[in-house]
């Protein structure tokens, strides 16, 4: 029986997004992930070796035609054994090769030759070496590739395993042993060996339809796998797992379509820790490293980003389970220990899940059913007495169930007690699908695969986690999840595009921003000044100001501005200011300012300022308000991202900002600010008025569109603070890099 | 064999401190925990019963001897049954109580006719049930304990397991079916489900010396029990799992015991949401809830707390492995997988445990061992060549483990592939008991009891984490845990006492506080004048003020102190003071002074005023610097907390404070301000000179100082904020409420 026929989408009726997958067998990747026929090239008898290894697999779970091709054998365990590829009796599907690396590119033409269309490469040597031979070695594979139209997996890959067709053309010699189980998690990765301990979860009856291991990706990514996965009818979610990827658009592009498709992608990005990242000269370039650039894709793709390894799977398959939430928030939680209920209200708040009362009918039915000493909260209570009394569990799921106030309901497990588990489980299962509504179980025994886990995992209707946190954390993500489909479905914009503002005429703004950016060499540093007149240029609203070259004409500008102003020094050479004696505050009359234009210049006389000095800036002060801080960075994979959040010197310490790819809309940003850590801050504190967020969200929105339309010119915009008050805000510093060359 | 004695203590040849245990024969619950006869009142054919399953559990397990009481039985199942305890033909060790909640004050008031010294109460329908009657029946219970010298476990607790002589005095039917698994881990809990699912890892082969529930703790509590596993020889690391205590400073002197006796504590302290937490007038209050002072509490005494039910266990063994560092930091990782390297990397980086790079002799021996294209790093990548080679695990920790720069090594294993993986296991496990330096395991795989996992479960030398997460966070823990064990054998405070300042009388200062508040009502908040006038006392730096009742005393005041000044209206009932235009900040000369004078009349002269005007502060204003929070709240369970960390308007936004019990000492304090989202700020950012972090942790200790002597007086104490400068600080506003009645 076909597993995935008989799961059951809760949410099939009320998702009317999800577009017909394309005829998968028209896909370019079937021939390599979904072989008739299978050659392998460097096949042996020894179990140790690549060829070895695959041959064992194939052999015990392939149901096509397998040829080997090795000129030192005739047969090998059975199997027909060929000198080369042009020597087969039948043109295969997909030639898996596990030769020496120098041998790779000879194969791979002969392959191609034979209009193979794919090849599965194993053998490593490769670009992972970092040796200009091993660099070489794989370009040629990616020209032979390109050139002669034949699809590469790998090099320096694990493989596959087509779970169905049993076509595991995988040198891990213990794929073998698997015990093989239908189910609807396609599961790619760049590490064949993180991917394999993740499909082992089969050994305890979880079902997945694909394996898949890219290695160096020279020619198929991980984007194609998802590509090829979102039109596979067999797979509900795709799993996946990388450091990074060769090519930022086309996985931006898959997980789109993935999105659109109505195909969850769950993903653990690993390698947060950039230690290696290039020193920037911006806080935007030190607030939007990689990590944050990809975090910024999934959100804004409708990813599924997990922040751990063991979440991955679980997540998945409660996707896979749980189809799209129709409400915004609720759960129900039922169990059978008192404790667990408290840990579980724990859990729930620090994931921001929130946990409804029961409908008084809900409460009225738990009573009827469940002894006076239980609790009809939620999460409920049903006692210890629901070891003893079988369907308990089960008539309270149904009970909580029928409650309009929960989303999804979870049952929190910790008993394993014999003969009674199992039935119960059984029950449980059935019951779930039924439902209308998704249920999910935490195993909490720390007998890991104790009695009756067995039926849990294997189960195609209700998903199963071992840690609370994970449970909670997928519930969030899935809520968050729905609301971004609900946009798509209303037609709105998910972020994808900003809200370009009424007359603003943004091909002009962008035109004169280029003007002005010609007169600066490559790499250059704008000047607080200069900023300001190219942010002016693009319509953020910036705090008056006046480079002044004499005290009378600061005083005559600062009369014309009204007092108090402040002084500041324009030098390229200065970055910071203030530390110099480059800044004058408040100052309250004309006399103040000639005596400031004096000071600054004593101050910075002694400096060694090769660039020289443009002048004294006189600005209007500006009341104080919350600062904040928008900036830009350009990311070599994915293009222009956006900074934004709490400003002022705060920001290097506390790095309370969101990251979005650019352009933002300024909805989207005004969501991404409530999820800062000072967020309280925007409403007023202590009798303070709250800030207009909405112009802080229009200008952030702003800025992304600058630094979408000016990527080819700039590559880091720093605008901070803008001070934001009751109505409105006022940038009033800012730098603006250059691009190089 | 008994496990215990073939496990390996690490570190035992540098750590000093522990003392003997004491005679476990002679500690006051060895009757009850260690019994060798036991009577079952209550006794009962019946498998669901009480009587039964516990009968049936003794059945199994138990060594000893079991006498079951029950007027209506001869014999039950093979023992002989007595009508009642005197009938007994000999005195028991326990009683074991299954009767309903009514019958249960009279048999226990037989035990105690009968001399015996404990008694353990399953029943249920006391105190849990929130009714009078319920509450009563419990209290006649606790005080049959109290009055006659028998010791109660429960009531409404599932009792105990004792696993290496099977007393296992338990209603949960499943205990029959448990394998006995004898190791060095105690289990304490509240729950007895909770600790039960726990318990269940001994069917994965995880040891444990005791399973103990409290139940209604209506006599002994878990501190109780804490204690008798201090001296318990079996038990080398006691994990308990909690929601609160009957008696918070028993807690307390437990788990300092436990800590100078060398014998960690794991607690997962559950209920840290207190929705139901009476509203408290200053931040303190709402800063330093039931969750915070526990954590302080844990803190304070050595305690090892998790945040997750699942690390509960895992970090309990692997404080039994592991000892106590002899190290501050550093960690060896080595993996066969490229990709579980780099997430190591990342979670190491997120539970800021340091990796080191190995010493050229490490890494040159690791080039000899492993292939070419292997990663020589820490983390090391070893390769998928070690699924292969089967000894290259062990030796390549032996390399890692030679290292001086790791004090622990820790293995990822993706791998369960058959025999070898068997194998393998046992090498490492071996391997574990032979080197100077704990060694922890983190099973990757998505098969929890894969091939090889048994293995490590039951090893009684390693320690293994089904997480990264989790291993990475039993690091951090156990360096900290090591640090403060070494400040013990230095003699050094463990923060349990601040360091009183030199030359300050600290019982004058407490006399002349008392005398001051004599004069308040109960409950009463000291406005901001009265608040300085009490720091005072108490030598806490505040700023200069005056409180005048004129304009000229004003101006008189303001030129005394020299300008700016700031002008401040005082008057019980206004609590927010800018609020209603009660602040004028920044006066320059005498004149502005007299027109704030008035100014600030009229604003609040609309204003409903019952416990008047005591007229208007003026301050010596402050030069900006760093706002920080210090307050004080007096905890039901465990007396005086103090709070401190950043302030102003921020403490409300960010809460970015730690939280220790009064008294604390300045180096305790300087420890968790490095804890601090926002402790960049205090080295000073953007050219601002670093904070007097040193005065404000005097300050702060200070100020716990006079919590903890006027606790009798003082609820509350806020001061927000102290000014903090380069040289020194200066407290600037606080408020201070008298205890009630």
């Amino acid at each position: 029986m076909d597993l995935i026929e008989s799961s059951h989408n809760h949410m099939s009726s009320h998702d009317h997004l999800t577009p017909l997958p394309l005829d998968i067998m028209t896909h370019p990747l079937q021939s390599m992930l979904n072989p008739g026929t299978i050659a392998v090239v460097g096949a042996s008898p020894k179990p140790g070796s690549f060829g070895g290894a695959v041959l064992a697999n194939l052999a015990q779970h392939f149901r096509g035609k397998v040829c080997a091709v090795n000129p030192q054998y005739k047969e090998i365990n059975g199997y027909a054994c060929y000198p080369d590829l042009q020597a087969l009796p039948e043109k295969p599907d997909c030639v898996c090769i596990a030769v020496p690396s120098r041998a790779v590119p000879d194969v791979l033409l002969q392959a191609a030759d034979c209009a193979i269309p794919s090849a599965i490469i194993f053998s490593s040597g490769f670009a992972e070496t970092g040796t200009p031979e091993g660099i070489a070695l794989q370009n040629r594979i990616a020209e032979i590739a390109r050139t002669r139209g034949i699809r590469v997996l790998g090099p320096n890959c694990t493989g596959i395993v087509n779970v169905r067709s049993g076509a595991s053309c995988n040198i891990l010699p213990s794929v073998k042993l698997l015990p093989l189980v239908p189910g609807d998690v396609g599961l790619v990765g760049q590490s064949g060996a993180l991917g394999y301990v993740v499909f082992q979860a089969m050994h305890r009856g979880v079902g997945f339809s694909h394996l898949i291991s890219t290695g160096n990706s020279s020619d198929v990514d991980i984007a194609d796998l998802i590509d090829y996965l979102i039109d596979d009818p067999h797979t509900k979610v795709i799993a996946t797992l990388f450091e990074s990827v060769p090519d930022g658009p086309r996985l931006r592009a898959a997980l789109q379509r993935a999105f659109e498709a109505g195909k969850p992608v769950v993903v653990y990005k690993i390698g947060v820790t950039q230690s290696g990242q290039k020193a920037a000269l911006s806080h935007s370039g030190m607030l939007a490293g990689d990590a944050a650039t990809y975090q910024a894709l999934f959100a804004r793709t409708g990813a599924i980003q997990v922040d751990c390894f063991e979440a991955l799977l679980e997540t998945a398959v409660f996707f896979a389970r749980s189809g799209t939430p129709t409400m915004d928030s609720g759960v129900g939680i039922i169990s059978g220990s008192g404790g667990s209920v408290v840990m579980a209200a724990d859990k729930a708040d620090t994931y921001g899940i929130s946990l409804p009362e029961p409908q008084p009918e809900t409460a009225a039915a738990l009573r009827q059913r469940l002894p006076a000493f239980a609790s009809f909260a939620n999460p409920a209570d049903i006692t210890a007495e629901s070891i003893r009394d079988e369907g308990m569990y089960e008539e309270c799921v149904e009970i909580f169930a029928a409650d309009t106030g929960f989303a999804g309901i979870v049952i929190l497990m910790p008993s394993a007690h014999g003969e009674p588990a199992i039935r119960r489980a059984q029950g449980i299962s059935e019951l779930a699908g039924r439902l209308e509504k998704p249920l999910s179980l935490v195993w909490m025994n720390e007998w890991y695969e104790g009695i009756g886990s067995r039926v849990y995992d294997q189960s195609t209707t209700l998903a199963v986690f071992r840690s609370l946190d994970r449970c909670m954390s997928a519930y969030r993500l899935w809520f968050e999840y729905g609301r971004k489909r609900r946009e798509l479905a209303n037609q709105e914009t998910l972020g994808h595009t900003s809200d370009p503002t009424e007359g603003f005429d943004q091909q002009a703004a962008t035109g004169q921003a280029r003007d002005y950016l010609q007169g600066f060499s490559p790499g250059a540093c704008l000047t607080e000044t200069q900023t300001r007149h190219l942010l002016q240029i693009w319509g953020i609203v910036c705090n008056e100001e006046a480079l002044c070259t004499s005290p009378g004409q600061a005083a005559e500008s600062a009369s014309r501005m009204g007092y108090p102003v402040v002084a500041k020094i324009q030098a390229p050479d200065i970055q910071h200011k203030s530390d110099v004696g480059g800044v004058k505050l408040a100052l309250q009359d004309e006399q103040a300012v000639r005596k400031a234009y004096v000071d600054i210049l004593n101050s910075v006389s002694g400096l060694d300022l090769p660039n020289g000095i443009q002048g004294i800036s006189i600005q209007k002060m500006i009341e104080p308000g919350v600062e904040m801080f928008v900036g830009t960075r350009l990311d070599p994979a994915f293009g222009p991202t956006i900074v934004y959040g709490f400003g002022g010197t705060l920001v290097e310490v506390l790095k309370d900002v969101a990251v979005s790819l650019a352009p933002v809309s300024a909805q989207e940003v005004r969501r991404n600010l409530d999820g800062l850590k000072m967020r309280k801050l925007l409403d007023g504190v202590r009798g303070a008025k709250p800030c207009d967020i909405e112009h802080f969200a229009q200008q952030v929105a702003r800025v992304s569109e600058m630094a979408a339309a000016l990527a080819g010119e700039i590559t880091e915009i720093d605008i901070n603070p803008i001070v934001l008050h009751n109505k409105g805000g006022v940038a009033i510093d800012g730098l603006v890099v250059r691009s190089e060359a």
